[in-house]
């Protein structure tokens, strides 16, 4: 029996999936990411892996038309190479494509795991029977991916749909991972809520719920939600402010590439209304009619599965 | 002799152009555009001007593969259909394609001036070689094109590409004609020239050489340029401000696309040095350094050619 095979790699474990040729889900499991000794182990234990289930799927080698790979870092997509992984201690340049057919024999495509998420979520989730769609990752950093035609956008060097370093913040306030300043992720994301209450505290807005977090160094995403939701100022100034960026962002999208869905996910999102309805207020009036017409914002539906829906379509799409 | 057909519509002029299948340019060649009785003649003098020129080029029905169009309005390319052309008297909704195939009897298909053009620069002009450029042309307006993986992205509705509209100017200070406020168009094109050298002006920046065109209401973007070049202060505030804001919408295109190239077109664009050397200045430090490292700005070099070869490219990539 033909089957399709994905690996959604983590910091923390891999996501693996068996998939018929016409991407249905057979199986799903995790297996702890061992990334001691750099990191060496991975790509070997997700081989044995599936080689231990393959009597459970009628799944052999042979049958197997190729496999997926998501892994949590920038993708040379054209040539199969991961341009370094920190969270996997994979510290260097890894030919990722040729070292995993060399241990398995299986043809390989890898793609980063934001991309390969927006494109699980574009086919089989909440883009799905859409061609066009942009995912936004609200977690501690914002990541992404873009959709067109039912296929990712990689760009030139493989830098495109990073959607959390869009410059949206002209007055530069915070630092970001990437080096620049006023990029989506430092006012967007977790780190950036944070950020925002902090420097809203420090300018004066020192009657809040958060003042203990803020003062112990405490403060979480998840604390302003809640603070958010029983009507505290400097919360809902910043929910407002992230809402904001995000619609700025949003709008910036809607001009480039026209989506179907914008398809939120991540822990932020799961401030749920609070942050959509602000979202919608600000990104209608700022963009193009014709570009935001017919476009909706949604949540995201696969969860932790999306990654392996994508690295299977993955394969669907230029290894079938 | 198989030969590709192309024709670039424009208010005043349609170029024509006979290509090989190999899409080399065999004869170009203008006829003007009557827009008279609602233009209801446009597309059968199209359809005219080539039967007359047949012999020329051994060219007859028979061997056309197709014809690509470019209309100045927004296009639904999947359906070929033109939602209304201003400069044309077009003023509904048009079966573009349906109507040039019943006239001619040749397979059409239709995309927008400003995508199609970039699209030839893509293939034959300053793109040439490399599958990821971004076309912005600095006119009266700021129109553009995204070709991505040597496709053009049309988005859900065919807004993508769109752009003018990247919203950039957060105090939202100039109208622009889709309604909105803050939109690029309003701060980076001829238009957005004047409206910036006016507002200076009334801001209290009198003392320019642009007073009497202020005064006159005969101010021109040609005349900024030429005043900045003389090193006059409200002049090179203007163009200051027009390059960071070109910078910002270049540093999200770079986020989203990661093109190699930035062509810059249009009339504004011939500004040169004074005005590329800015944007430069401003986009690289703005921007998330993956997405921009290989990435040059460099300027058009089709001209008005650079239609027809994006429309016939048209015609090879989908009805070849």
């Amino acid at each position: 029996m033909k089957r399709i095979l994905a690996a959604d790699i983590g910091g923390t474990t891999c996501k693996l999936g068996v998939f018929t040729p016409d991407l249905e889900l057979l199986d799903k499991w995790e297996i702890p990411t061992d990334t001691t000794d750099e990191g060496s182990r991975i790509l070997e234990d997700i081989h044995q892996s599936f080689k231990s289930k393959g009597d459970d799927h009628e799944l052999n080698l042979a049958g197997v038309i190729g496999i997926g790979l998501g892994v949590p870092g920038p993708v040379d997509f054209n040539n199969g190479i991961l341009n370094g992984a920190i969270n996997l201690n994979w510290m260097e340049q890894k030919p990722i494509v040729s070292e995993f057919e060399s241990i398995s024999g299986i043809r390989t495509i890898v793609d980063n795991d934001a991309n390969v998420a927006a494109l699980g979520e574009q086919f089989k989730g909440a883009g799905s029977g859409h061609k066009d769609v942009v995912m936004v990752t609200l977690g501690t950093g914002v990541g992404g991916g873009v959709v067109s035609n039912s296929m990712l956008i990689h760009g030139h060097g493989g830098a495109a749909g990073e959607i959390g370093h869009l410059y949206v913040d002209y007055n530069r306030r915070f630092q970001c991972n990437c080096g620049k300043k006023g990029c989506l992720e430092t006012v967007a994301s977790a780190t950036g809520m944070k950020n925002l209450a902090v420097h809203y505290y420090e300018s004066g807005m020192t009657d809040t719920l958060l003042k203990n977090g803020i003062e112990a160094g405490t403060l979480s995403a998840k604390s302003i939600v809640e603070a958010g939701e029983k009507d505290d100022a400097l919360a809902l100034k910043v929910i407002d402010e992230v809402a904001h960026y995000i619609a700025v962002a949003l709008s910036s999208l809607s001009a480039v590439t026209n989506p179907k869905y914008f398809i939120l996910g991540g822990g932020v999102s799961r401030a749920g209304r609070m942050l959509t309805d602000r979202i919608e207020a600000y990104y209608r009036p700022i963009t193009f009619p014709p570009a935001y017409e017919n476009t909706e914002i949604v949540m995201a539906e696969l969860g932790n599965d999306a990654g392996i829906y994508g690295a299977a379509r993955l394969v669907k799409q230029f290894l079938a």
